[in-house]
């Protein structure tokens, strides 16, 4: 038995995921999937848990993969009305199929049940093939602080109000994960880290995502200890990112949108960092030097999930490495 | 400007208060609804108030006349996801357009505000016509005792779960009405019947809508002070229900189901009791005597809501006994 374990965020690492579960299908491998929560928001009195929906949604085949987001056959009956009674936010609508996940869950959380248990609950119902452990079961919110034009102060917004409503269109100055500092990484969630075989870190927003799920404070203690190589996909080809908006959150933290400056931030393991290994795109080849000369092994391969066996592939390059710095370190 | 005050139940009542409107319409006449609350319920986490509801969504126009409940032009699409993931009652549909509804006053109860404010905000979408006023902004919820059959003894189980999974036939053998020691009648409530010049009872369930509705602590007081007269309207019609289940209820608690016995036991006013008048329909006329000779002023006239215009004239009777009592006052 192989245990996998890989950092995620939402569609990005849901379409990794999914690549990797269909490589190791019929092999003796168990996957466990540690998601960002940061992203989360209380919304009309609901739970709504964007990553670990996009996840959820897009293992158990039920994504709509045209929009690339939310459920596939998806309505909005129920976001008309609670615009009609001018509650929610009306830029963020909630299909009616997503609203039954949330209010699913809503209602467990209102029962008592951790969010462990109720993604535990909620994913039952789905054939995933992995198991999805959110990184933490406290409310960890992401705000954006930006500066206001006309008064030229500054003010958090909800991470979810800068990119969905103004699709992140408005410098960010900082991210504050509220809440952050009286929460903890799951036990669920660090167990998965330390017993892994190997680690991986998807193609997820290296701020918002990784950058929010490695600060739960466990994540990082747990990812210096674990004996599994940790292994890096790049999020970023050639300046540019393989979905969303991870230029305009790297500018607020004054990180270059290149695969070789997001190695560097993460930094290599060894050297106190997150990875072991690097996964950049063919077109990123001649920055394979450098991201090496800082103790980060790294591989150039065709990074575009452009579907789910392209995607397979970049997840069997990711354990290629993984398994060469076994050997290497046997 | 003449104040009238309705105490209703769900359904019946919104269709009453729907015929009154009508009728007033145009005068200088101003009219509270306070409605029961005791079949309301948590479920899926939410906040469901079916008589608040039913006569928001009769009175606002958006009420499902065919079907006699909920809105019109409904659907069940966030109800079947909640089926998927095992939450809520199967057997209790919640409309995706209603939810809406739900959703929107849990959100506010969550943020604190009360049911009467809530109410007030709901509502506000709707052009109602009339106040609406829930008795009580306390958790009153009727639970009924029935027998398991197997097992011989007797347990409690929600009103809704009688009403709407068993269609009230198990045979109840009590009404309890939780929480209903702590529980206050609204001063909005209470205020709307001391200020009222006519108090009308609708033709709701004498003992899970009215009865309820009474038993809250205030109300009685409010009744037995208030210089208003008091008329109600049979909701039986020559021992059958005009709609629902009332037989059932009425049933639990020993009173025959008919006119004359639902004014009896309502009482006279001035003997302590609810009425000082009672309508009961033409094909109830030799009952007239017997209800008159317990001190309760009675008319018989045709009492089948069909349309509204029929419901109009129903409730210009019950003014006409009002008026009359007045008269006779005075």
């Amino acid at each position: 038995m192989r245990n996998i374990t890989v950092l995620a965020g939402g569609v990005g690492g849901a379409r990794f995921v999914r690549g990797l579960r269909d490589l190791v299908d019929g092999s003796d491998t168990s996957i466990s999937v540690v998601a960002n929560t940061g992203d989360d928001l209380w919304l009309a009195g609901l739970r709504v848990c964007p990553d670990l929906d996009s996840i959820m949604y897009t293992l158990g085949g039920a994504s709509d993969e045209g929009r690339g987001w939310g459920r596939v056959g998806e309505s909005e009956r129920v976001s008309a009305e609670l615009d009609a009674y001018g509650i929610g936010w009306p830029w963020f609508t909630l299909g009616d199929l997503d609203l039954g996940t949330h209010i699913a869950r809503t209602s467990l959380l209102r029962d008592g049940l951790t969010l462990t248990e109720t993604t535990a609950r909620l994913t039952a119902r789905w054939d995933l093939g992995v198991r999805l452990l959110p990184v933490t079961d406290h409310e960890v919110e992401t705000h954006v602080e930006i500066v206001d034009a006309d008064e030229g102060t500054s003010r958090l917004i909800h991470f979810e109000e800068w990119w969905v409503r103004h699709r992140a269109g408005v410098p960010a100055r900082a991210f504050v994960q509220r809440g952050i500092e009286s929460a903890r990484a799951t036990e669920s969630a660090i167990d998965a880290v330390r017993s892994a075989d190997v680690v991986l870190v998807a193609p997820s927003n290296p701020v918002v995502s990784i950058g929010t799920l490695v600060a739960i404070p466990g994540v990082a203690e747990a990812l210096h200890r674990t004996v599994a190589p940790v292994v890096g996909v790049s999020p970023l080809i050639g300046g540019r990112a393989v979905r969303g908006m991870a230029p305009a959150c790297l500018a607020a933290i004054g990180v270059d949108s290149t695969a070789s400056a997001v190695a560097a931030h993460y930094g290599a393991r060894a050297a106190g960092g997150l990875i072991d290994a690097w996964l950049v795109d063919d077109s990123d080849a001649d920055s394979v030097p450098a991201i090496e000369a800082r103790g980060i092994r790294c591989h150039a391969v065709p990074l575009w999930m452009t579907d789910v066996a392209a995607t397979s592939a970049m997840a069997a390059a990711a354990l290629r490495l993984a398994d060469e710095l076994r050997a290497h370190a046997g």
